[in-house]
């Protein structure tokens, strides 16, 4: 494994962002962590995501990536300029690709963004969209059931998630939105029943696809692209419950999540890192 | 605050536990300590969840509590033995008063038990009734979307909720049950409308209020019962986002949750504990 795109979530939700970046970019190695001892990080505040966030960078810095993929939209949007700061290597985050995406979609300019309890009080979305077209609507909701039922392995077609998304896409429907925005990594294996709840003529954005192809375009511009034939590597982390990650984990990258290794954030992250920095 | 009954959960849920414990002996102190930076646990492994629990005894013992409550079914299913080998004072968990409970309340000796996912896997409740009752047919089903619904503020008429449980409880009542226990400390929240789903005729345990009279007869018989006229004073602990803790966790204890102190694991617990020990 040779300078890999490292990605990195507070969980397994993540591996939906793995999965786009992997289609996207097949030639490319790619490291994956996932804090599954401390997720979920929605209702944790700042100071803490922060810290954990610094943490997993300087642990993923071991293995000289060349560019680093904050999956995690309540990292995304609340310890991105943190993370930007502090180190030196690209760190592309799933907010603001989500929303270039959901201003290119929106014709109206009524959009509407749903995600965890955490991104939505960050309010990071609404005010990146809201910067670039001050004239621009924005509707969030939070929804919190939505990723234990995902994890759950409930699919679009369960009548539970039909009545969920029914009631918390009510407002957004109201509100006469034209885009909407799954302002989380669980939210695209729910994407049928999202369409089928909103109806024809509201675009839906999953901010995966949207870093995928940002995370394509940088590698592309500096010259970082790998260019071959051969199918990139693929190395799994997780802190905890290694065999949950892999089992749940399957569905989310879409292939066998296969040899996932268990890192104890006390102990391993405090080791020197062998990275860029 | 004197001697305290110390309680800890993995977050707010154990605020029931603390709520029938102050309900059953008022002239106590308690401090409660929730570990809302790394909640939840129902999800994790049981080595990490023994390593957690261990740390946060460590934290209570600096004040000097006469009984530990594990206010956690999934600490209590999966540490509890550990804790009490590690540990010399009287350490109590949720599952044993609940299963004890259970097996007074059963006549025709099928009962069922909801809980997380950890605490479904544990087994840890069917293994302890059958134990005591080889006769007794012990049904189990894990309900992962309980404890998000009731932190996202649902309540027992929400059609949401009604809609869960009834597909929750569906191979319970299959099953022809006669006593259902609560065996997550989120659960009472829910309690009329779990016994809207089951009918008349299933008794329904909680174990939050077998643990506070488990706990009252220890004292006791003991004899360190508090005798006195003055109410305890409680005092809180949590990991992470005091404020969200005094929030929602009012609801769990049945009053204002005052005054809580924020912690972190990584720093404060390794001070020295001036404890019983």
């Amino acid at each position: 494994m040779q300078n890999p795109i490292a990605i990195f979530d507070s969980g397994l939700g993540g591996l939906t962002v793995m999965r786009q970046v992997a289609k996207h970019l097949p030639a490319e190695d790619i490291v994956y962590f996932g804090d599954t001892a401390r997720v979920p990080y929605g209702t944790k505040s700042p100071e803490t995501i922060e810290r954990f966030a610094t943490e997993i960078v300087q642990f993923l810095l071991r293995f000289s990536p060349k560019v680093i993929v904050v999956a995690c939209n309540t990292v995304s949007a609340t310890a991105l300029p943190a993370l930007q700061i502090l180190f030196e290597l690209p760190i592309f985050g799933v907010v603001i690709p989500g929303c270039a995406a959901a201003l290119r979609a929106s014709r109206s300019r009524r959009i509407g963004v749903i995600g965890t309890e955490a991104t939505v009080a960050a309010d990071a979305y609404r005010r990146t969209i809201v910067q670039n077209d001050p004239s621009a609507v924005v509707v969030s909701r939070a929804c919190p059931l939505l990723v234990p039922i995902v994890e759950e392995g409930r699919t679009a077609d369960d009548p539970i998630v039909a009545a969920v998304l029914e009631e918390y896409l009510a407002p957004l429907k109201k509100a006469q939105i034209d885009t909407l925005v799954l302002g989380c990594t669980h939210y695209p294996l729910l994407r049928p029943a999202v369409e089928r709840t909103m109806g024809d003529g509201v675009a839906i954005v999953d901010s995966a696809v949207e870093v995928a192809k940002a995370v394509h375009s940088q590698l592309e511009s500096s010259g970082l692209l790998r260019q071959s034939d051969r199918r990139g590597e693929y190395a799994f982390y997780a802190s905890d419950n290694a065999e949950r990650f892999a089992r749940i984990g399957r569905r989310f990258l879409g292939r066998l999540v296969q040899n996932v290794q268990h890192v104890v954030p006390d102990e391993d992250f405090l080791a020197p890192a062998v990275g860029v920095m």
